[in-house]
Order: structure tokens, then sequence, then C-alpha cells
């Protein structure tokens, strides 16, 4: 068994320690004779497993008691549409649009009522952060609306906007966990799993108790109210119970590795290694303004197809897999998540400089 | 490792031998270097995990070329939702209620149009199929809608009701791909998996194509939208990868078996087995009328509550797990899916003999 440094934007890389964990668990999770994708999820069993699932993020995000922590499925794109339908009270809602994920959640919303694009950097292909400091909020919006960090295009909120009092609701599908967060600062925060967290099939949301009433839109599916997802304690239906469990054994590898501040550090370092190679290669570049960087998805370009195809093609040989960028962007695109460890980075880093020595 | 004789009503039990090849290739699917819990969805390598699973289930249940296969998150309790959102072009539908999930799915209908209960079983708990040769079918019903097996009750439809000409849609969740299936008797046929196929948080549809269309109720999100979801070939957004490769495996699991006729036939010998004891034992009965048995679910009971209790306690410690029966109607239910080896039942039909000397 060879694993390859794995730079997929998502689904993606998880730590190994929890894959043995998983593979050793399988047949007979700890001792009860069946492999977690067995058992009922109003077992005991099960019970232990999402608690304390809840209780590690809790403690990891040092989330509020006023905050519910759901487990859903159906991905952010379920979630794009729950919003506006249990949120848009008055039928109001601001959108700022930093890339393609922003701009569906927009369009999902654009079905329920008023949704208003606030400030978009659509202009120069989402490779920066628009100023969020004096936003024309709308004075009846029900909650202004961003993506935390952005997949596709590799820039980051590194300030959160201005949103002169409205709830503030953040998608971080590619940034949870990554750092140190102020729950407070928002009514919701949300993402699906699997870029950051866990497999596919998992969606959390974070959302402050007052926010959630039986008040929301006509024609809601039952499935779609976070009301009901949170009086059932996530248990209203069967839930994704193994993707919940792998997504537990990920929030221990956190803790044991020093929780968020400490991943924080490690992300840092880990992009520094890239960032300050990028910004002093000869051949490859950056497509991020610098004050908008991602910690998370690093795009970068030759500013020749032909060359980042042959980059590509070279890599994936040499065990660097997934580094091919977005078509919307071109080019490559390395997402250095949680998991990914910084030696995966410091060789993808060797073998650019040796590319770039041979291809000068 | 030991493992226990599991009749978890769902989830399930899977195939042993599908949760071994699970394990082994949990760091690394044949050679590529991760786990399918790592790889994009839109990777060469899961693309072919997708469509070979949904070949395998086409050729298992014959599917014919003009019905779609999707696999979808949410479970069953999202379809309840769309059925209506997608169907009801005329607002009108008609349910039959066997048991809580087709109530919950009359239920939800009942927000989007008008749903109708043109029979059920309700007034004795259902413990039986209604007559269903002669329904009031509405004329301007856009579909008839039925749950096929009734896991709760222990109930199967062995004749299909006639719908005189409308479309039949079936839950088949707790029936799937346990006996052959005739799919062109129905408009759409689907289930979550986490009964008889795969890990909870997968769900499949099986829908004629002239079904999906974009005449759908104004205010359907898109992640509800059958349509999206064939157009998208189940890759709209991330699906819940993992399991569905766990559901592929099980398909060649089944496969192996012999396929659907021979699954039948071990299905019937399982059932048989505990149903000829429980009409022949002086202490337990089923609760279900003879023709309306399920071939999957066995509810049965002693009629003293007490003991009840007390032979769930002494088979738990015995090693049969899960055989306490739903709190709607009391007493034991065995579900014996497709992975239960036959020597699981037999094994339960000595324990319950030698519990019934003793307790006599």
């Amino acid at each position: 068994m060879s694993r390859v440094y794995n730079f997929s934007a998502g689904p993606a890389i998880l730590p190994e320690s929890v894959l043995r964990e998983a593979a050793a668990e399988m047949l007979d999770y700890k001792g009860c004779g069946m492999s977690v994708m067995e058992m009922s999820h109003r077992s005991k069993v099960f019970e232990e497993i999402i608690t304390e699932a809840e209780q590690d993020i809790r403690n990891l995000m040092q989330i509020p008691n006023n905050y519910k922590v759901l487990f859903m499925q159906g991905g952010a794109s379920t979630q794009f549409a729950m919003i506006p339908m249990n949120f848009m009270k008055n039928k109001v809602a601001d959108y700022i649009i930093t890339g393609q994920w922003a701009k569906k959640a927009y369009q999902e919303a654009c079905k329920f009522g008023k949704a208003n694009k606030v400030a978009s950097s659509e202009d120069k292909t989402f490779s920066y952060i628009p100023d969020c400091s004096d936003l024309p909020i709308s004075p009846d919006a029900d909650y202004v609306y961003i993506c935390e960090n952005n997949t596709i295009y590799g820039t980051k909120y590194h300030t959160l906007p201005n949103t002169k009092g409205k709830t503030l609701i953040a998608d971080v599908s590619s940034c949870f966990l990554s750092e140190p967060v102020d729950v407070t600062k928002y009514g919701m925060i949300f993402g699906g799993v699997q870029k950051n967290v866990g497999p596919a099939g998992v969606a959390i949301a974070i959302i402050r108790e007052d926010l959630i009433t039986g008040d929301i839109l006509e024609g809601t599916p039952s499935m779609l109210q976070y009301k009901i997802h949170a009086d059932n304690k996530s248990l209203y239906n069967t839930p994704p119970t193994y993707g919940i469990y792998i997504c537990g054994k990920v929030f221990k590898w956190l803790k044991a590795q020093g929780g968020l501040e400490k991943m924080k550090e490690i992300n840092e370092k880990k992009a520094a290694l890239l960032y300050d190679y990028l910004d002093h290669s000869k051949l490859f570049k950056g497509t991020v303004v610098k004050e908008d960087r991602s910690l998370m998805n690093v795009p970068f370009v030759t500013g020749s197809d032909e060359l980042d195809a042959k980059f590509v093609k070279e890599a994936r040989a040499a065990g660097f897999e997934n580094l091919k960028g977005h078509r919307s962007v071109g080019g490559m695109r390395a997402s250095i998540y949680n998991a990914l460890p910084a030696e995966g980075v410091e060789a993808l880093v060797a073998f650019m400089k040796k590319f770039e020595e041979e291809n000068m």
C-alpha cells in the first residue's frame, strides 16, 4: 500500500490515523459485534457516537450553549434552499458574491424572496474579496450571506463583513475547523464536511437558537426545517451515521493535534511554504490578491496552458494527485486541508522548484 | 472479534464479505493511493464506482432503459416531499396507509396539494394490507402511493394495488432487492438503502423517464428536483460517495449469490423457518395476518410484556441483538434482511424453542 499526496479540493484527504481506526473497527465497533454502518441510529452505542461528536465540535469551536449543532444530509446545496425557507421572514436577504458557491446560494434564494447582490468580485474572476466595510445592507434584510472561503478561487475573508447589525450566515465548507472562529459573530455557520472534516454526505450547521422557529415559509418540507432537526437532535430520520462517526474521529484527531489554535499555526506554516515560493518563482504565480489568500486552497498558474498541463501530468506521475485547477480558473490548485501533512507541501514545493529549473 | 446476530430493522446488517473488502481498501482503493472517502466525486475512479453501481442494480432488477436510477441524499423522508413537489401536476394524489411511513408520506403530501387516503389498515394497528382491488382512485390523481413493505408492522403487499391506470409510486426501503420486481408496473420505486442495501445516507430512486419533467411545483429547491439529479447523473452536487461505494459492493455480492430470484428463494426459506415455528409455538405468536406477512420483518409477541422483556434480555445475552419490537407494536421483531445468514434464523428459532420450554 502506498498513499499519494492528495491535493483534492473535496472530497479530500483524511487523517491516516482516522482511516486506520475506521478499518480496524469495520467489522466490530468496540466489541459490540457489528460495524457502525450496521447499528440502529437509536441504539445506545450510536447515541454515544453522535453525542460525543457534538460535544467535541462544541469544544473545538467553543460553541456557546445558545447555538444548536445539527448534523444533516444534502450538502451545502440543500442548505442554500433551507436558509431562505427558514429565515426569510421579511423575504429579503443580502448576498455577497465571491464565487460560484455564493452565486448558487444567491440564485436559490431568489426562488423564495428578494435576494440582493450587495457586493461581488465577479469582475475579476473572483480573485479577491470585496471591501465589505460599508455595504448597502438592506434595512429589512433577514440576513447577510457569505461564502467565507472560496474553494475554486482560493480566497478567504480575513475580516468579516460589516452587516450593520443584521444576522451573518456563512458557508465555511472549505475552511471548517481550519482555525479558531468567534461563533458569536454569526447567526449560522454551516458547511458540507467533505472538504476539511469527513466523508461526503454530512452537512453540519451551527445555528443561534433564537433563529430556529416554526415561523417559516409555507410549503417547506419537514426535512428542510431546522426546527424539526433541532427538536429531534439530528435524529428526525435516519442520519448519515457512518459519516458522523468519521467526523467524530476527525474531531478527536484535531483535539489531539492541539485544537484549532494549533491547527491555525500549522496551516499558516504550510500555506506560507507554498505562497512564499509562488511569490519568488519566475515560472509559477498565484492567482489571488495577496491579502485575500486562503489557507486551504492555493490556485496558481504558469501563464501557459501547455506548461500547466505538463506540470499536472508530471506531478501526478510523481505522486501528487488532484492538482488540476477548476476549469473556471484554469492552471493548478493545491488544496492543503488540515489532514494534508506539512511534508506534502514541502515535497510539492521541491517538485515545483525542480520543474521550474527544467522548464525555464 | 466476534460478530453478533444482528436483527436490527435499520440501519441493519451488511454482508461480512463487503465489510472485509471495505476495511481492506480503506487506505488505498485498488492502488490509487487513497480511500474512496478521499476522492473527488468527479475523478475517473469514482466515476467507475458509480457507473458500475448503477449498471449492477440495473442488471439485478432488470430495470428498463426508459427508467432513470438516481442516487440521492436525505433518506426516504426527503422523497416524501420530492414526490408531490415533482409529480403533483393536478395537485391530487391517492395514498394507501399501511403504516407509519406511508402516513408520514401522506402528511407531507398534504402540504402540496390534495392527498387522499383511499385505504388504510390503521383500524387494526396496521396488521394487514387492505384489499386494493377496487379502490376509489381519484379520476385526476397524479399518482397512487404505497409503502410496499412495512418495517414496523411486518406486512407486505403480495399483490400490487389496482391503480386503475394511474402511476404507482412505491417506497420499498425495507424490501429493496429482496426479490425480483417487475419495474414496469411502477412509475417510481424508491427507498433509503439503510435497511437492505447499504449504509444510511443514500436514497435510490428508479423513475420512469417521462415522469421527470421541469413542470414542478413553484418553489421546489434545486436539490429536490428529480430533473436536476437526472440531468447531472446523480452528480449535481457531491453525492454520498462512500455510501454509494458500499451499495455497489452489496450489488456485486447479490449477483454472486445468484441474483434476486435466488435471494427470494433464500429469503422465503429463512422467513418460513421463523413463521412455521411461530405458527406452532404455544408461547410466541406472529402479529400479522398470514397472507400479508413480510419476508423481511417478523414481529411477534408472547402476550405478556414481562415475558417479552425477559426474552429480549436473554436473547441479547446469547448474541441476538435488536430483537425488541417497535414501541407501537410492542413485543419483538426480527428483521431478517438479505445479509442475515440462514444460520442466524436457525439459531434464533432454536433459542426461542428453548425459551418456550423454560417458560411455559
